[in-house]
């Protein structure tokens, strides 16, 4: 157990507030929120852009869709698009280094991705996806795929992301 | 550690198959994407619809978004929409049988939400949200709310969900 430090204050608390919840209180609250880690990659040409997301979610089994909210300025959000395709890499738990590397944009060497869609060696499976359609979400975009194909990778446990640590499971 | 079944194929390995994901190799493959667990709830006059979801994501921090993906039958969905207004309760690791209740459609009594937003007494925090739009994925749909108040409650460990079990933090 490690007890979550409770700063967050409702609103109703902040009688000087602008009546919306600061950036500061939403990240607070945001962390409350445990997921998987994984790596988005996509290709460009001979070159694969690629960042560590939490922000996924499974979406629809028929047809098979699954989102992912990408920064509006984030690098693989402009070749995802022009690629039309992207790869969903989950992390096995002990591949933190993998998490840290991708988050800092300097990707391991040699490059661990296949060639052809950028499936994650070592990763607990991918999601081979064509984009299907990106909405407008504030300062990032919801962008929507369908699952082409599933790679089956490692048997391990996953990456968890929870208060802004990387964790695992009990 | 507790080993994944590795029975996912890759559609490659498929001659038969006809160029799609099946469901049941998508739930297979989002098996391996674990989550927290939440209990959504929307208030229609002195009735509270909820369900457990775990196909939340934050979105966006400025303005403060975050979004859901909803059955496009469930009954939460239409409240939702009629009332403009949802909350989002994250379920702390010790409230496995809310979950189970919420899941199963069978609320327990009597009833551990608020008046007014239907925040659920015992969660880690409570996302009181304005629906701000919706958009179609399949056979759910993504529903988007700003964030206008967090609640705090229990300072404890996230209820998890990973390879259709609940599960907890190492």
């Amino acid at each position: 157990m490690r007890p979550i430090q409770a700063s967050i204050r409702a609103h109703g608390d902040d009688p000087g507030g602008d009546g919306a919840v600061s950036p500061a209180e939403y990240r607070e609250a945001m962390a409350f929120w445990a997921s998987g880690v994984a790596v988005l990659a996509a290709r460009d040409d001979d070159h694969v852009e690629a960042i560590t997301v939490a922000a996924f979610s499974p979406l629809s089994v028929d047809p098979p869709l699954v989102l992912v909210c990408v920064g509006n300025d984030a690098a693989v959000l402009y070749v995802m698009e022009d690629a039309g395709r992207f790869t969903l890499n989950i992390l096995a738990a002990e591949d933190r280094r993998a998490a840290s590397a991708f988050a800092q944009r300097m990707p391991p060497e040699p490059s661990r991705f296949d060639e052809g869609d950028p499936v994650l060696r070592g990763s607990l499976v991918a999601l081979v996806c064509r984009l299907t359609e990106t909405h407008p979400g504030g300062d990032h975009r919801i962008v929507v795929g369908q699952v082409e194909r599933v790679v089956t990778g490692t048997e391990a446990d996953p990456l968890l992301y929870f208060n802004r640590e990387y964790r695992t499971l009990g």
